[in-house]
């Protein structure tokens, strides 16, 4: 099963919670399995952890931190906006998660955290799911 | 196939080697597959790369330089582990590695390192196995 | 299916373009599915980011600014290459794309770039395909 999730993002940095997208993309029957949450975009990446608001602050903050949106880099010749490119390059494009009993055996304080660092844009996100053989 | 790993942290950041135990967790007659390891907390995360001592100190240092312990994080005020989460979010929460003769297919010097940022704890670990077809 | 690709590195740090290569390892008959990249090594990960000469410029200037080569390592009394461990460590050693009609869906930017922190060498990156049951 392969769904593409649409995201509008709605500012430079924009970090949405598509743990119920994701959810709600989860085909019928599938009782056990592997979900791959992947993002086709090259200024985006995907996080899983706590949808706290302070703490969705904080990670903006280290992203400005890590990879300052101030400096100069070499891209920005060419398309201002190598910082989104770095920043997304250590969120990562890819997270896989396992299936039990047709729900995602995320932790209690998880969720699925798409993060767009170069917005506002049309976003997509790419949802996979594997059915895994029973043993 | 999936299996919960326990697993028993004893310092504040504490690095722990589950390669022999996820090895263990594979089913018999696995052949050829895909092993993903989650971590479904949200101030730990997961590694692949090389149990030295003085590395695991460096992978340490690291992340305290990355995401200083000291300093003011909004997230704080409601939870005193804002560095944890972000210490997490930069490790990533999942890592598949792929299974061939009944084996992980990790390199020589790889181990997967369980990394809690905000221990100690009793933490879990998920192992899941997909089978793969056979071409 | 599973596949080891050869990868000549020729500097210290080097990120190897390496899409064609895994798109040529996909099974013919593949339409739908989930492709892993996993890396076997312990000083060089893999990204998914554009394949443009002055970003690639960039992402090794931010290894450098993260992971300055010029720190003291404990691991360095051991093995002259710390900051290539650290730096792998934070790029990740997995990525998992979905596949769809037989080809991977990778965004119209995104290439996957294997990045070597301590070469020049001889490396492998293993391609491991999970055909997905249709629903």
């Amino acid at each position: 099963m392969d769904v593409e999730l649409d995201i509008r993002t709605t500012a430079r940095v924009d970090i949405v919670d598509v743990t119920d997208a994701v959810e709600d993309a989860l085909p019928d029957g599938t009782e056990t399995g592997l979900c791959t949450i992947f993002v086709p975009h090259t200024t985006a990446g995907v996080l899983v952890n706590e949808n706290e608001p302070r703490l969705v602050s904080d990670f903006e903050s280290l992203l400005e931190r890590l990879v300052p949106s101030g400096e100069e880099y070499e891209h920005d010749a060419i398309d201002d906006n190598a910082a989104a490119h770095l920043r997304a390059s250590i969120l990562g494009e890819s997270v896989t998660v396992p299936i039990a009993d047709g729900a995602l055996t995320l932790g209690t304080w998880q969720s699925i955290l798409f993060v767009d660092c170069d917005g506002p844009r049309d976003r997509r996100l790419r949802v996979s799911v594997t059915t895994r053989e029973s043993s």
